[in-house]
């Protein structure tokens, strides 16, 4: 079982663009982490599966590899950007548990790791949990927009059934009736 | 968003007279519950739906209240047995903890409650944790059991999806490598 041992426990948190993700990372800091745990954090981006491209576009001009390129680029940059913001919120989560809620001071002896993975977020989720010896995993319960899920199906429920690690769904209010108690 | 408050928590913890059940409320008190904390846990066990008995058995004798009576004190029995056990494991941990891992030592100002409904566990769940203002729904993986399960479809998958609070899903390992670490 995974426990709180003098190691800490690694803890995935699925990230992609959406609120969601960003709502059950900060939820995860809030309520998951222990005082002066030696956790680690891993934040998983998963790049979409690539389009097949057909050789032509659709007004018949071939594309060219640089568009390819670019493409690839702009892809590898919202990763990097979509996990600073998230890095950036484990440090804010972190100054607001020091100044205002001090009896329970977060102290993020946790390190942050952040990895890029490329494929369907439903296997390469589930393949990271097990490669990495994941203890926890936090997701929100959509991921990956509307119309994705229309296509690849829930992204956490996959996981939910196919991991062997504890897996912790977190839904984001649709108001801020709860505010942040 | 349910997070550290003075007033703690609120999380709900399915119990079935499966081991994944406290094999999962171990796990949440081992993993999700902080020191000092007020968190108030609910344990809930659902009691199956009644069968629908015909008003003659197989073999054409008529079922007496008396025997309906004896299988519904039955059902009541195995329902307390279970949170009765679910209980001691609470203060299992507690002791545990006291003792062996000083530094991370789990005082049990939680508050403990244990209630038990009746009907299709998938809706009886969704609709305590909304009814009882849950901020943390944690459940075994299965429940219910297989033959169950096959009927119902997976407790676990339809409260992810329909509650509005986070949801923990904890597997119990196959096997016991992994300790208790």
């Amino acid at each position: 079982m995974a426990g709180i041992t003098e190691n800490g426990r690694r803890i995935m948190v699925a990230i992609d663009e959406g609120d969601e993700s960003i709502y059950a990372l900060t939820w995860c800091l809030k309520n998951l982490i222990f005082k002066n745990s030696k956790d680690h954090l891993i934040l998983l981006y998963v790049k979409p599966p690539r389009v097949v491209y057909s050789a032509f576009d659709g007004t018949g001009y071939l594309f060219s590899s640089d568009i390819t390129a670019t493409m690839e680029k702009y892809s590898q940059q919202v990763a990097d950007c979509v996990l600073e913001k998230a890095k950036l919120i484990c440090g804010d989560v972190q100054n607001v548990r020091t100044h205002i809620l001090l009896s329970i001071i977060f102290t993020l002896n946790n390190s942050v790791e952040t990895r890029i993975e490329n494929g369907d977020p439903r296997d390469v989720i589930c393949e990271a949990v097990q490669k990495l010896g994941v203890d926890i995993l936090v997701m929100g319960s959509h991921g990956y927009g509307v119309i994705k899920r229309a296509f690849l199906g829930s992204v956490s429920n996959h996981c939910a059934q196919n991991v062997k690690c504890p897996v912790l769904i977190v839904k984001k209010p649709k108001s801020n009736a709860g505010g942040d108690n």
